[in-house]
């Protein structure tokens, strides 16, 4: 494991809500949204930022932006939960990273003033919320994307779960 | 204007590498990369996280997370580029945010050692580049997802260009 050494000036953000779900260990969760769609939460967003939430709820999903808190060190390789050769970090989803930044389209169910229920969660109970984006077809809907190692791999992460890998 | 005056803990990224595009000024910019399909750009990765870069070559296409390097205050309620009615800032894409994150998904066209070659890219140059995900349609892609005020705004994004509003 490395620790970041990087020379240039530190990049600095703060937590602007809580991201609530029923995954209090990393091990047993599901690894993506498409793992998680029974799976409700709710995202709490802190009281100053609520102005923010207007016209969220025309959106039917919405992309989570959120810090891996658990996640101090990493590797640049990595074997990861779909497959059983080691991967450039960039190249998986692992939360492991150089920065350790994670990011879930999921499914907005509902806004109930600065609380948001969301389904289709993989995130763990107390992540600290970075960011909101809306998600919107136009800019973010690629379907037909080929997906390198995970083209057979990702179809697996329905049924995958965590385990300590990365705890 | 608002400064981030949130009393929790600083959460802390650097830099990975550097975003080159034709963009240096935020005035002309297209606003998505619906609106970039011609433009040609690279992400320059530091020496020490080149590793990471392995597998990532047969991905067609990659989520680029960065910071809005010039975006230093926002407001929570903002009239966004593609609508002339005040929107809550986390339900549009605007790059004055509590915590300035940038998200595009571009398309890769060729890995050439550290430096990635991508097209599609709505991204200043000189952007400091936080981290690279795989796009994988299993993951990220929602074609049908619905779109709040954006529904009919988005496909404006193809033609429209940035202008002072968030410079």
């Amino acid at each position: 494991m490395k620790e970041n050494t990087n020379p240039d000036a530190p990049i600095t953000y703060t937590r602007i809500g809580t991201i609530r779900s029923p995954f209090t260990d990393v091990a047993g969760m599901p690894i993506q949204p498409t793992g998680a769609r029974v799976v409700k939460g709710t995202v709490e967003i802190f009281e100053e930022y609520a102005e923010g939430l207007c016209d969220l709820d025309g959106f039917s999903r919405i992309i989570l932006i959120y810090a891996f808190h658990r996640s101090g060190s990493y590797d640049l390789k990595i074997i990861p939960f779909l497959d059983t050769t080691a991967r450039g970090v960039f190249a998986t989803r692992a939360p492991k990273r150089p920065n350790p930044i994670g990011l879930s389209v999921v499914r907005l169910i509902g806004v109930e003033g600065r609380t948001l229920i969301i389904e289709d969660i993989d995130i763990l109970d107390g992540t600290p919320l970075l960011d909101i984006k809306p998600y919107v077809p136009a800019f973010d809907a690629y379907p037909d994307a080929s997906c390198g190692w995970l083209e057979t791999a990702a179809h697996g992460a329905e049924s995958f779960r965590s385990d300590e890998r990365f705890r």
